[in-house]
């Protein structure tokens, strides 16, 4: 089971749940709900929002760079979200803002770090020691190599071989923190420097880091994250994340969904395939002017 | 006098100013009390905050990566800020955030927007028509051209001149702006695109827009533009602004003001000088290793 | 007539072209043949090639971070370029870069300006004097504002009209620069701060700056800005950077246009009609679940 | 000894230093010379320069924003260099680039992926599979705990302990990869998806990158990674890489050294005491307005 958060971090954020206070700001009712309370992710690891700036207003009132909040009904703000998304205008996003707190396993945070418009503080191996906790994949994750896909996941590996996957995740990284205790030890020698002692430590290690981004570059990353392609392990956060911005921002998120997470992007040839269709012409990859690959992908949406 | 606020817009502000809502993010009072309320700049110009993230502790708690408000002491907390600015730790900064709204002129959005780690929302001239507004100096700040500095002002224009030039600056400010009207009337005619029509106008019209920053990058700004080198009317907006950081962040802007704005960088030559100087050696421009104009630089600030 | 370089600039842009020197980089040849060439823009403007790093095969090397330039073909090269673009990976082409210089009205460089993910020189008003050079259109240009879309362009202006407002746009622009020189004047008088004089100058005249960027950034660029919705002024500039970077990375550039500039994004609802639509159905506004303004997109594309 | 190229890559290299091209661009002869060549860091790894553009002249030529490359002599330039440096104008740096091939390992990477104005493409170990390299640090190089500094090391360990330390670091890195081989293979099982078996992987196995970034930039991760606070690992990369833009460009890099790497930042309070100093007066700690800690470093330089 899950349980990210110590008895004494609940106690915590029990206290800041608890003591609400005054403020001029704009208000998102569906972020407060969320604020300071950690989503479990993955084995040991979870998303919590730390704090926010801004809502649905926020981004028609940069749009119409208006004094206050103006008189506009909620579904004029909808259909100005919406279309301001269609036509992939970002800056009035820029003006939300959300910051997180996550625990991730080091290979899912040296993919996320990829995306650099974000402001970043991580925990620091070189100044302190990191806690013996890892990410093992839950059976159901212990995926063969994809045949077709380079850099994806095929079948499930089954008895015999899963069980030996696990049993050598589970030693190497708990043999790793051995050696990582046993030479930072001060017992009766120096201990090595931690910022040298940490080089021994897995990929699965768990870290943590504030992340602090804007809604724009969010939605961006959430895109790309919680996309199928994206390896599971950051695909848990994006989606984790994806239910948190719905109670924040609802309206962006609904036109993030039918403009961006759901969309197709048809290329030039795809166009022109899917208008001599349209047409009552059957077209073959032959006479559609796309290459083998592409013409799969193409398929696969539009059969 | 300036009155930047119509009494409808300021009937507005007081309504969001009389309408706490409860939250359970981190409160800055120091930045709750400026909170919508127009700082007037210059003779039409304003800055206002309409929205913010953070405060001295999120700083603290980012560099610490540590659940909740921790149980440091503010004392302890000031000393942190100081050490990460003298230090040059730039990304616990960056965990703040201000949304400011400004109206300026154009030739003062023109040197503003170079600082490009910041969300920008403008008024579109393209879409709406500008309001006739202009910048004109008040007469303490119509100076004439420096002459030992090329980007610089040097005495303040009397009598005729400066008459002379205020007639100008006024009169084809008006005209312009009539002819702006001309150009856009359909009364009569077609009327021309105002994306076409706003071309006529000069860069004191004034222009308003959202500027979102986190805080490193708001310091830089202010470093940079509060900076008695920086042109007088940016300067206005960045004084203006300075007041508004002090009262948000009282500790980080202290160490901002004793680790950058009152700070001096010695090059490896001025470190060598006044190392001999201390020793008692008395050391001229010769055997300094330093340049003449290095040098005059460097006894503005030591003799 | 256009010539925006004088017979100076002209012939310090022969001798450069006449002086190729040996290096071990990659070399585009069609780029080479741009270099420092100023390609006329509007009546003043230009944009000439200042220098370039990279070329399509830095593209397929990054994405394959492989020593040297690898034995594939030319086909697989272009093969994996459009994948790269098909399927959004921005990084393989950011390790292209290019760096402009531009001559154009301000107006058009303050659109511009809002590409943040660039590096800008500009010419410098508070240290220098700007030349007399401004944007008038040409007639054909000359549009009326349109009836159905607050930020574009509806038909051509004509007789009178068009000659009044050609009149306003010279005369002002004239007189204004006329006054920006008697206030700099130091004849008889002091003469005007340079940074303070520029303010009386119309957002028609004209500046010039160094550009750099990244091809990523660049193709994301001319895909807003070589738009038809895109004002004519800045899409001029966009045009003729795309001739530059079709024949500097023509496989890039092959696949931006299949990709992006040619291509169609349809929304969740959008993907759901044409399902049915090929499925046979009769769609209408109603019974597709978009509203009034996106059916009306669509069928632009779609009938 | 660090033989971090193949022959087969060592002849690659060579068949392109022995193709020079002909070019229009500025070329900079000291980066010529280093063209491709891998300079080794640490045990395995190296940085070679895979492409570059612009020279100091260029850094004059976008502060000038002029035609050409001017008449200015190369002393003027020098001079245009250094007070462009010295007064933190950091848009004409920017116009240099550089791009370098870095072999380091992981946990190097990750301190340098922080720098996030910078273009990076990272050999995939979702798609491939990583060699079997691993960082093992010199003995001069095993440092212990500092007792002052959290993040810092002490003295070198010794005798039994240090050779302790690298039998387990030796050991784990075989070990964990012997593993990794074992999870991947196919022989007789399915093999686990390369993406999942990468994370038994400890952070001294060496991974590679394009990495790409602007002179200011880059002198700013330099300043940061080459100074002596920084960890040993990521400042040999540092180091490696001043030498080669002091070849690149010398007259900014000179600028650099004086300006910033030998410069020394004085606080207000350390202005005063140095002016109190210089009028002979003797300041203590007590009398200093400064801090126990902030005093100590002030006395590090001055004594």
């Amino acid at each position: 089971m899950n349980t990210p958060v110590t008895a004494d971090q609940q106690a915590e954020i029990d206290v800041l749940r608890d003591t609400p206070q005054s403020t001029l700001r704009a208000v998102a009712p569906g972020m407060e709900q969320h604020l300071y309370t950690a989503h479990p992710v993955l084995d040991h690891g979870f998303v919590r929002v730390v704090d926010y700036m801004g809502d649905d207003a926020a981004i028609c009132q940069a749009a119409r760079v208006s004094y206050g909040r103006g008189t506009k009904s909620v579904q004029n703000d909808e259909g100005l979200i919406r279309y301001l998304m269609r036509h992939w205008h970002s800056t009035p996003f820029e003006m939300c803002e959300a910051k997180f707190h996550v625990k991730l396993p080091v290979f899912v945070a040296r993919q996320w770090i990829r995306h650099r418009t974000a402001n970043v503080n991580e925990y620091s191996a070189r100044y302190s020691i990191l806690d013996r906790e890892f990410y093992i994949p839950a059976p159901e994750q212990l995926a063969a190599q994809s045949d077709i896909n380079n850099q994806g996941r095929g079948e499930v590996l089954q008895g015999e071989e899963a069980a030996r996957v696990l049993d050598l995740l589970r030693e190497d990284a708990m043999r790793s923190y051995d050696h990582y205790e046993a030479m930072l030890s001060q017992d009766g020698q120096q201990g090595l420097a931690r910022e040298l002692a940490r080089m021994n430590l897995p990929a699965n290690i768990y870290t943590q880091w504030y992340w602090k981004v804007d809604l724009h570059n969010l939605l961006h990353f959430l895109r790309l994250r919680a996309d199928p392609h994206a390896q599971y392990e950051i695909r848990a956060y994006a989606d984790a994340m994806c239910q948190i911005v719905a109670d924040w921002v609802p309206a962006a998120y609904g036109a993030f969904k039918d403009y961006r997470m759901d969309a197709v992007s048809l290329s030039a040839q795809a166009v022109a395939v899917l208008q001599r269709r349209l047409a009552g012409e059957t077209v073959t990859q032959e006479s559609s002017g796309m290459k083998a690959r592409e013409w799969r992908e193409f398929e696969e949406v539009w059969g």
